[in-house]
């Protein structure tokens, strides 16, 4: 099952056409929601027992580890799979940082020095809650930079990406891909419940009237930074239990094709083994 | 059930006997492995329900936050509680510091620089694996801080935690009770299982021959730390099952302490959901 969901997610290169992908489909996946719901709930176990492989790895000097890239407009679920997918796994090998509006200090830096300051260390799974591709999606839409600097910045990711890659990362970017109406009706569900009001901002509905334009920039953004190294995928995000496991699944193919050991003792096992037998009693 | 657990665990001010503190008990739960089991997963529900209420609050402004405090000798479970009882709440709402030996920076700096740095924000709930508490146990073991410091370190741990509490901050301070004999019994298991060697160290068992001069530090530290605002609760750790209910059923009370609300909306509900509905279409 596992290979034909990345397969049908992962981004041809080449121009995108968001209008041209089914944000409702489960593609990759035979099976309905609560077959879903089950198959994410059985990959607990190895992911559990992966991450914990490439935790154990960093003790032994091993620089590898993943950084997961969760792009999507408002709503479509970056929080979800945080709380269901990420939390299956050890949260103390998990590193989650939500990006917000740029602060004062991290204006005055380039795009990138915030992102830095964020990257996981050896053993941890990273995981961004919107990323540096803000900086090319609210960045081309509000005008908060002009041609030739988007132009420049797709080709610093890139070069960033490329880096993290020869360092050890795993980059692995998704793109959550809902439909206006399923916005629409995930807003209307915000505003109906007291308990979600905090989730509800107006500025979203201001957000929304732009949708247009976020999607060329994401259209424009995936084309220019889908690089072999750091490929994008996009995943039909209008069903949650799909978005949920799809996220799941590239995590597990992830973990699974870094083929991690468990690391070798550097002592000498028969020798400790010894000694705490024959330790002076401890009281 | 519940706060019967806290209650059994809160331990009384005055001098402290370890020694008088059974490891392998399960005080306030009356029941097995399988029943302590099922009541941490019942736990769940409640326990995410109220950490995304505390973490919707701090949208409107609250101070609020946890602080979770593991301490333990070597084997006694601080990664165990990690996974498997701060891995019932969305990770997205967590953050975890685990604290090793001081890098020459953080020796730069008095001992709690490095602690402040390391705080939780409002509405996270933050764990402290080992902490500040360090700095007055090994470094009493291994003098590398004489009688003097040590004493302004007890009080200076005190005024910080009082300042905390003052600041938002609800602090939960565990120590995992293991007997020496089941210190023994899990190295011995790292030791003979290969793909546990990567959590054994032979520095491991020179720490444990000096298990009686922890003890003292221990038991002078919770001694002079046990304080109304930010007390000590000794958990029985032989039985991993009853350390991982009791830490979670500690933090659940420590929640529900906190009569967490749904935020109010900051903005006009009726307005806003008219202005949905009567948008111009979205395509």
């Amino acid at each position: 099952m596992s290979p034909a969901i990345r397969d049908a997610l992962r981004l041809p290169t080449g121009p995108v056409d968001l209008t041209a992908i089914e944000t409702d489909a489960a593609p990759g996946f035979d099976g309905g929601k609560s077959d879903g719901q089950a198959a994410l709930a059985e990959m607990g176990a190895e992911l559990a027992d992966l991450q914990e492989r490439l935790w154990a790895e960093r003790t032994v000097g091993s620089e590898r580890r993943v950084l997961l890239v969760l792009q999507g407009m408002d709503t479509s679920g970056k929080g979800g799979v945080l709380r269901h997918t990420i939390g299956l796994v050890d949260p103390q090998g998990v590193r989650i940082t939500s990006f917000k509006a740029p602060t004062e200090e991290e204006k005055q830096h380039d795009f990138l020095w915030r992102i830095e300051k964020a990257l996981p260390g050896a053993g941890y799974i990273g995981v961004f809650d919107r990323s540096h591709y803000e900086d090319v999606l609210i960045a081309r839409v509000r005008n908060f930079a002009d041609a030739d600097e988007l132009q420049r910045r797709y080709g610093a990711i890139n070069d960033f990406e490329a880096r993290l890659a020869d360092e050890g990362f795993s980059v692995v970017k998704c793109m959550l891909h809902i439909s206006a109406d399923e916005q629409k009706a995930r807003l209307a569900e915000r505003l109906a419940n007291p308990e979600k009001h905090w989730k509800y901002n107006p500025g979203d509905l201001d957000e929304r009237a732009l949708w247009p334009a976020y999607r060329d920039a994401y259209e424009i953004a995936l084309e220019h930074t889908n690089t072999e190294v750091a490929p994008w995928h996009v995943v039909p995000s209008d069903k949650k239990w799909f978005r949920n496991l799809a996220v799941g699944d590239l995590l597990l193919e992830t973990l699974r094709g870094l083929d991690l050991e468990w690391p070798p003792a550097d002592f000498d096992v028969a020798a400790e083994t010894e000694r705490l037998a024959e330790e002076t009693p401890v009281q």
